[in-house]
């Protein structure tokens, strides 16, 4: 019920302004938006448009069986081929299975409009959580989006596997220690003797990527090792096994010094181990490589990949426990953040300088 | 329009049939579902409880903007962590974004009741398509489903990557065609001297099993070769690695006789390479593998997989396209068999008969 009070807060937009906007009485726009067949189709189209451009959400009660919410967990995301997304996304449709009520995936291709309309269809249907999921660009764009989507949404959007938009968006957030994982695996190559240790991951900009690049970078600094940015490869918007492999490939072109390899995902790490065996140098013998995610095919790669785990169905149950336990923001429990660690395999051996 | 009118059909539940059921006027079901707060509670309960027992939609025209339909394809499969799942649902995806409609996705578990739900709530949403996505165990009980389903939602709903239900069920398919892909992998096998072939696949009584085996039979039978029955081993549920571990390792503690592995997906296969190396089996060169599905990941294995391409993502394009095109059954255009074909790489060698 608190939801239902909070939607009624003031500054909503009303029956009353959209008929103003359409100029026409608010009985009308009672009958347009009640599929009364006396409304012109003219009186009809003025009250769609100015419904559209006031963004005005039918109250529920006229909508739908008794104006219940939907019992339904919105996942919205980029893409459903990412194992994270899978992940992620299976463990709300545990939490939901548990608790009666459905998962709907919901997928943009990192497209804005595409975010905003499902935003904008889930609350119309009254879902009861809207859970967006995964790395992001952090742009000004996306941090007004952000703020309309808490504005309409409360404490039912959940941001799952990114950072807080910032202090001024009163935004819940479950994610996990990206900064801490990457540093977990880079200074375990540190201590086994590599400095010259290469990292290949997503593009500079998006949250995943800058976090890695910021462990890794910590981790450099803590052992008192100059980072050479030629090493750093993060140009690749997609986080899938060609980044891994065109990275490798460009590192040998361009003749790089390069001892170990650090990816983003096991996935780029895949990409990685096929080209590294392509040029013949050995993992873990000439190069050590780590991962990151932990996937199940990590441990069936050649090597066995060493990489950093990742709890990504507790992020989806969380998120989803989150959206539904009606947490208000500033009662310190609108911000979790899961551990993460280094599983230790096969693909890291402690670093010999080769001769020549 | 056209699905409008079917929706008006004799037969369908009116708000005449709810009244007399919740013991109430017609005005007051109207009031009722309407949201008039007028309405005491007790009565609104006793309409939702009618409205339930009778599985009475509202008329989409007192539910939304100006009752159109939602302009939504879903995609309903068991788990979104199945490979095919996630390439089809692209292909949805991909169709549904070019046409302007959202994809949504919702998972089952294999639950009956989580995919009747699932289809009750779009159908309330009046959505443009929904799409029963992957193999399922063909029992009674699921082909009085499907009989329900395609009474409400008419060619709106589509069969993606199963059989048809049978010739009294008139539900839209788009299949690929299993039998024929495990045909020309098993052929294959066979037109390379192996004659002692295994097959590892899901559960017996699963569509996709089931055709994936007759293929297998089928090729057998045309080389004149005996199937043993000890060789198929296909009682997993879940076709994962796990499924292909573990059905190695029963054909090596049973010391079966053979030297060829057909599995049932890449992902099993994958399994079955792992335990192979565990047990000493070099592949291609002391046993043969062929998978199926043709994922990314194929031919990144070692060796790189042979297996059959199946055409995923196009699945899902072709199921959105025939949802959204009205398409009616018996016009000839109502079932659609998509190609399946082998990819050759390294994992199978013509067999040789070895010492002892």
């Amino acid at each position: 019920m608190s939801r239902a009070q909070s939607a009624d807060r003031p500054g909503r937009v009303t029956i009353r302004d959209v008929a103003q906007h359409a100029g026409v009485s608010v009985a009308t726009v009672s009958r347009a938006l009640a599929g009364d067949r006396t409304v012109t189709p003219g009186t009809l189209a003025k009250v769609q448009q100015a419904v559209r451009d006031l963004d005005y959400v039918v109250n529920a009660h006229a909508r739908g069986l008794s104006g219940r919410p939907t019992p339904m967990i919105a996942v919205i995301a980029t893409d459903v081929r990412s194992p994270f997304v899978q992940h992620v996304a299976a463990g709300v449709q545990e939490h939901a299975a548990e608790s009666g009520r459905f998962c709907a995936i919901f997928t943009t291709q990192g497209e804005a409009k595409q975010e905003t309309d499902a935003v904008r269809l889930m609350r119309e249907m009254n879902a009861e959580g809207v859970l967006l999921v995964g790395g992001v660009v952090d742009s000004a764009d996306y941090r007004d989006r952000v703020r309309g989507y808490v504005q309409t949404l409360g404490s039912r959007l959940v941001l799952c596997g990114r950072p807080s938009p910032g202090p001024d968006i009163p935004a819940l957030v479950v994610e996990y220690d990206n900064i801490g994982g990457a540093y977990a695996a880079t200074s375990y190559l540190l201590s086994a003797g590599h400095r010259r240790i290469a990292l290949i991951t997503g593009r500079h900009g998006f949250t995943t990527t800058d976090q890695r690049v910021a462990g890794y970078r910590k981790a450099c600094a803590d052992f008192g090792v100059e980072v050479d940015e030629r090493l750093i490869i993060a140009d690749h918007t997609v986080l899938d096994r060609t980044a891994g492999y065109l990275g490798v490939q460009r590192l040998l072109r361009e003749d790089a010094d390069f001892s170990a390899v650090f990816t983003g995902t096991d996935t780029i790490a895949s990409g990685a181990l096929t080209a590294l065996r392509e040029a013949g140098r050995r993992v873990p013998d000439d190069v050590s490589v780590v991962g990151f995610d932990d996937l199940a095919f990590a441990q069936e790669l050649t090597p066995p990949l060493t990489t950093v785990h990742l709890p990504h169905e507790e992020l989806g149950r969380a998120a989803a426990r989150m959206a539904l336990s009606n947490v208000q923001t500033g009662s310190g429990r609108d911000h979790v953040l899961l551990g993460t660690h280094l599983v230790i395999r096969d693909s890291v051996r402690p670093y010999v300088r080769t001769a020549g």
